[in-house]
């Protein structure tokens, strides 16, 4: 492992599992040190020979470091390791730069781990990160099929779901569902810096999330969204022109229904933008059907509930709970396969719960 | 309480905590029934006089339901309460409505409590939505002053901050904090619509938190925003100016440092920002402990998981259920008070469930 921040940490941790042997390496040895200290690994002693090196840096800094652990093999070996990989979050930058340097591509699989925190810093590693998550891997033509299959068991011992693209694709996906949300919430936390404090307290869970990311490391992002630039923009383009138009929308023209037209289309498009996202981890899936159930706050109430869904021969895929703290009663909401639905209704009203669907 | 939606129905919850009596009324049948399943208060009775009436219905509609409501009492009263607020999220428009449909303002406080959740409805209703939540009163001239002293009570009563403020500053500040966040988080998601289905699977928390409030009811959004209309567009003008200057910069010019610089500007001004919001106050449930436990995907599973639960005299206070889609295993995560988290552990280990603190 080569970096020892949020990601290089927590591939390590996911690695130690599932009983693999890890060595650490990391510019900055605190870094390395607390990784250690963590359970993550052993430091990367002076004649050491792997079977995948992770490379988890910078995406400007991958192709060197690359380069670097290729040369750094004893006489007769490829270097570090038998194959390489990296986890940075553009891939077309890092690829050419590695072509550049003469670095060997047989052995290098570029590669991307599609989960993170706002957190940063060996500390903030789990082993559980990658769990569920997408981990692109993006074979250079030169990329030999063994390593390819080396570091996609290495994916999925981390828990992870290989997805193969190509760079191009890659960088053009990444655009759309994280360098450009990222952009555009730092416009809207932007917007925050000269506003009154009363009027900030104000605030509540929406404006939080929509700029939570923007809190993220300035240095970092900039290298990501100017290594991604052409994508990134495109998207911003539109994003703009779509709320430059809804600006106009508001403003201009006679009060009336024609005015929020293209405010109200713009909603009902970002509602069905958001719909399409899957849910976390895979899991979430949009077709179950959501029935509310009222329950009692006490030992006993849910196994009553799932009981009944249980003797009804009903799975249940989901359940959350809502309840106020002190309130004596809440609200399940189950969620099952639409076909499930009736006979769940029925058996749960035979029942006498109070449902609604 | 007139509207027994999200809102109504946790300020009636909030306030029953808190001992008072509540009567619910909806135009929906159904809803006002669920609420008062839901222990929020008592059917509306034809000839019913109140301290209070508490209008939670979408803006357009806050000032007809007024004039409906103090139109309603016996001779001798001023309506069907003593005095009104409403809890619209605009205050200009309400307020300028009533006027002109000749309401007495010495007895409506304009209010807007300032917390919601992505879902709606009575089902969804929390007693806490309102703890430590800030909620705006926008007095009119006309209004009482012993109109803003009960209101304010009541404000406090549901375990909100109340915040004196005119209905023109109220209205440029939720411009900023929330109106046009909306628009934002919907302006992205709304480039999701087309997007590869491939392309969703990589995408993160970082884009589930931007976009999620996207997902927000369009018809009460349009509402909202076409009331807000100027500050509104103000707002977004500014964030489509920096989103159009960012990706002008990603494109235009030599690669170099220069290019990035007024990304990485806008990316300092968004952090910035982001960290001039107030922390969330106090609205956070008790802390309570989780535990995992990997259960199979199966009917019955959850039942006997907390059918164990239940044996033991353990509570659960709120379950989430994740797993991966195929995979025959998933894991509940189970939040309990910290003093039970013991006894549940011993009594799921001792049944042979595979449990995680």
């Amino acid at each position: 492992m080569i970096g020892t921040g949020l990601i290089g940490t927590s591939i390590a941790l996911a690695l130690r599992e599932h009983g693999a042997g890890v060595w650490l390496a990391d510019e900055d040895p605190e870094a390395a040190r607390l990784a250690v200290n963590l359970g993550a690994g052993e430091p990367l002693p002076d004649a050491a020979y792997a079977d995948v090196a992770v490379i988890a840096v910078p995406p400007d800094a991958v192709a060197a470091t690359l380069a670097g652990a290729q040369a750094r093999g004893p006489a007769g070996f490829t270097g570090l390791a038998r194959c390489y990989t990296d986890v940075a979050s553009v891939k077309q930058l890092p690829v050419a730069q590695a072509r550049a340097l003469g670095c060997d591509l047989t052995s290098y699989v570029p590669g991307h781990s599609l989960a993170g925190r706002e957190k940063h810093g060996p500390a903030a590693a789990r082993a559980d990160l990658f769990l569920g998550r997408t981990w692109a891997l993006c074979p250079a033509p030169e990329t030999s099929s063994q390593a390819v299959e080396t570091v996609t068991d290495l994916v999925r011992a981390c828990g992870a779901v290989p997805m193969r693209t190509d760079a191009a694709t890659h960088d053009r996906w990444v655009a759309l569902i994280s360098h450009a949300p990222h952009l555009v919430a730092a416009a809207m936390a932007a917007r925050l810096e000269g506003a009154p404090a009363d009027a900030l307290e104000l605030a509540g869970q929406g404006l939080r999330d929509v700029t939570r990311i923007a809190a993220g490391d300035t240095a970092l992002w900039t290298q990501i969204l100017a290594a991604n630039a052409a994508p990134v923009a495109g998207v911003l383009a539109e994003v703009a022109a779509d709320l430059a138009e809804a600006a106009r929308a508001l403003t201009d023209g006679p009060e009336g229904p024609q005015r929020s037209k293209s405010v109200a289309a713009l909603l009902d498009r970002g509602q069905s933008g958001v719909t399409r996202i899957p849910g976390k981890h895979g899991g979430q899936a949009p077709e179950f059907t959501a029935i509310q159930v009222v329950i009692r706050d006490q030992p006993g109430e849910l196994a009553r509930l799932f009981d009944a869904a249980g003797a009804a021969g009903v799975n249940i895929e989901d359940v959350r709970i809502e309840h106020s703290p002190g309130l004596a009663v809440g609200v399940a909401e189950l969620s099952v396969r639409p076909a499930q639905a009736g006979p769940l209704l029925d058996a749960l009203e035979s029942e006498g719960w109070p449902v609604r669907r």
